[in-house]
């Protein structure tokens, strides 16, 4: 069982490791919500543009992508849970 | 009697027994609203383009669909309750 | 005496019994507003695109429509109350 | 004196008497605020469209058209009170 | 010492007296805020539109305009105190 | 040291004598805010229009110009404060 | 360990020693919120425009941007602290 997501939505599997380890993610004072990272598991067929056509996202499946703490929704499905997003809401991605 | 929708809207009907199923769909804390799953009984004609053309919704009838708790509008034809949506209220499809 | 609607403004004579039909429409508790149905009187030209052109709205005459309980705007005319909603507002058609 | 409106603009007369009459315009329960009627005296060139073009307005001199209670700006010239509305604001025309 | 306003900004000089003058402006009990006349010293080069050309506003220096009493930011030059006024916050041009 | 601004961002570097001076700007009642002169000292490269293309900004280095009391940010470089604005923020250029 | 940001985000190393150098960025009374200056570390592939196409940012790697305090979010990677900006967040370059 697997998410097929819509346009420029990206499924990402949350790294829950990611709050502890050292060289991981951390918040600083002024930033306004705690980054997340997780890989991208699925994206969609691309972002509607407003001439009807669709522009693929920005990034593929493995990637791992930071993401705003309370971004996106989180659906639990055969007991793993994952978190689908809007391309937007993607920061960057982690790379070396 | 059946609602035939408008545009890029979708009419669902709510799987309700996914609130209690194992392998279903359970709100995690950081979440903001509780996804639902539903099947999709009926798609409009399509988004309509600044342009003034209509362009295909991303689903078909039969397909299993997550959105959120609260979106959309609930009416019961013949004693049925479905649910009126706007394409950009899917999520994802479900597959597998 | 009757009203023609400008642009993708639609008439609609709300069908005042459909609140204690059996068959008719309830809301659910998650809905926001209670829909409503009616019949179309009247259609405006069309919506009015960005390039200036009228885009005809994709309900006409006689349709039997789904709208939300607090939308559009309530008009008496020769004793008859009549409401005129945007096009957007109606959800969809009831057919069969 | 009188006023030349701007662009997608209208000045109408409000019909004074359109409270009391039977056949009039009465507000039912659920309507956002009480629509009021009056006469178009002055329209203007069009609405500017985004490619810098003006669009002539769907009302002429001399329809009677619905706005709302609260819409536009009341001005006074000669004596006379007048409304200078956006053709956005304007329901309709009534005719017959 | 003049100002010269950019786009589609107006300079306007208030007319003081028109809240005293019988034939001029009074703001009747729905309106939003009282109108002022005033009139136009400077206009600017033309409204920027989405393709970046400029198009010519629709006031001319000298045009008696109506406009909200809030509306802009009044600056004195040289003892004289004048308003800047976006194009789209006049109303129309009194005439006659 | 000095700031190059991006796309329509001017830097001005504000006359703080104007609030003092016979002939400067003074705020009426019914403004906003206080209206400031200052000269521009380096201007973007142009607006960035939605077809991708830079419209050059509507004044150059040199122009005194009046923008709100609060527009924009301060920065101080090599000890000289100087703010950075939007175009947009810009109401008018003073001449003569 | 790095990031790559996606479109027109733009990854900065925040100078700490800015808030002390005499000739560093100083907050006066009628700002916002305080800049800050850092260097640009890896820039994305550009705007997406509504057209589908790319438009490379502004700045580059190696650039010393000035920012506002609150802008972006601040991500700890391999120990160090950066910031992911949006172009649009970037008041300019500082050059010299």
């Amino acid at each position: 069982m697997k998410i097929r997501p819509l346009y420029d939505r990206v499924v990402v599997r949350r790294n829950e490791e990611e709050q502890t380890t050292a060289g991981g993610i951390v918040l600083p004072g002024s930033a306004k919500e705690k980054p997340n990272q997780g890989e991208v598991l699925a994206v969609g067929d691309g972002k509607l543009l407003e001439n009807g056509e669709l522009r693929p996202v920005g990034v593929k499946v493995g990637d791992n992508v930071i993401f705003g703490q309370y971004s996106g929704n989180s659906v639990k499905l055969d007991g793993e849970e994952v978190i689908i997003l809007n391309e937007s809401e993607i920061f960057g991605v982690v790379e070396g």
